[in-house]
């Protein structure tokens, strides 16, 4: 009966499902935007810190701004409340990703979803953010995965946004989320999170090991915002509303 | 007297100067896209070639094209031909890349400008094209000035750029060119040929190193190209159009 669907109800927005998502390092500034955004996408926020407390404390923050209840809790916590249909995201500076990652490997479910937002700059080594290290296992996320092993599935994306933009949550984030992995259910599953974002869209930019090349963007915006004085420089991939999904 | 300049005169287009452009390797796909655009543009263009024949015959091949007189040579008598005021443009495979950087060095006056579109990808030892290498001094670009010696101007550009794109000429070319260089005024100079492309629009990145990060985005366009099974992937940087010049 199409003439139904013609009645002059409002079609709901179409979301598959609330996600339970973990913000690992959701006290720095960039994780306390993404767990906003995710939030008030309608999602079941965790934000994780080393400190409990702490991670409470900022979830009470963000909750404050959103409008919406968060929790907060140490990083193992957060990671584990995920679970296996969850989502883990982490973003940390490069320095102590891989102390993270051992602390919470015991407690991200085999299956799960972490998406890792990690450039490897030069900061990490008294160097500065334009300029950027090579990992020995050729990424920061290939990083990860090598540290998690092979039961969770490893997404690396959110180099090219800036935590001002995520953090102002009353504006779009005009930026493209360039994503990498290996699984691409995985994959689509952060892609179709970061689609909710007013203003965000993602782009399949093929396995894991092109974060290599993604992951020193974050530098070369960097640059460029010294450069022009500005703190605002993100990236669009031309053609990419015309293409329809990846294959 | 101003009311003079509003009595309905044509301005011409605002251009500083006829620049003599020679495209080393301006037989290959990119290089030869690149002399069209240029001679389009309204500059004198050489077409350099480790076979003089050859440059001669492609340099007509674009002139018909294009509706505008090329010159076409062997590649060292090209370089020799942009004089000091001049500018190189060397668009080759990174595996010839120094062979070629060695033939012309002697020809390139001291104080040109070369533009560097090399991009290291591993195809040039049998790898795959969404694959990179990392050239020992850092970049393809900071081996061509190492090879070059200090008097030339290396600015690395042209890596997110189809050559498809570039020998569409009825077609704008919808993406941004990044710039890297150490010398704020060959980067400009670049960048004023840059914007009289059609739909082109530089973006000033900073010092010649960054094309350690520039570099690789050509294999981040051939991985998304394969993902999405299209050939026109480009970039585009958010906000570039408010933020004036660089300082």
């Amino acid at each position: 009966m199409p003439s139904v669907a013609c009645s002059g109800s409002i079609a709901p927005p179409t979301r598959l499902r609330i996600v339970d998502v973990a913000v690992i390092g959701g006290t720095g500034a960039e994780g306390f935007g993404v767990a906003m955004r995710a939030a008030a996408a309608g999602h079941h926020v965790t934000i994780g810190s080393r400190d409990a407390g702490r991670g409470a404390e900022t979830a009470a923050k963000a909750g404050e701004r959103v409008g919406a209840a968060l929790d907060g809790t140490d990083n193992a916590t957060a990671a584990a409340g995920a679970g296996a249909d969850g989502v883990v995201v982490v973003t940390v500076p490069y320095d102590g990703q891989a102390e993270i990652y051992r602390s919470i490997r015991g407690a991200v479910a085999p299956g799960a979803v972490v998406l890792d937002a990690t450039s490897p700059l030069a900061t990490a080594v008294g160097g500065r953010p334009w300029q950027v290290l090579r990992p020995w296992h050729g990424s920061a996320a290939e990083q990860a995965q090598a540290i998690l092993g092979s039961g969770p599935r490893v997404v690396a994306g959110l180099h090219t946004i800036a935590a001002e933009a995520l953090q102002a949550l009353e504006q779009e984030v005009d930026t493209d989320v360039l994503l990498c992995a290996d699984d691409a259910n995985a994959k689509a599953r952060i892609g179709s999170l970061i689609d909710e974002i007013p203003g965000m869209r993602w782009v399949d930019c093929g396995r894991l090991e092109m974060a290599r090349v993604a992951e020193p963007l974050t530098a070369l915006l960097v640059s460029i915002n010294r450069t022009y004085k500005v703190r605002d420089a993100g990236f669009r991939i031309v053609g990419r509303d015309a293409w329809g999904a990846s294959s």
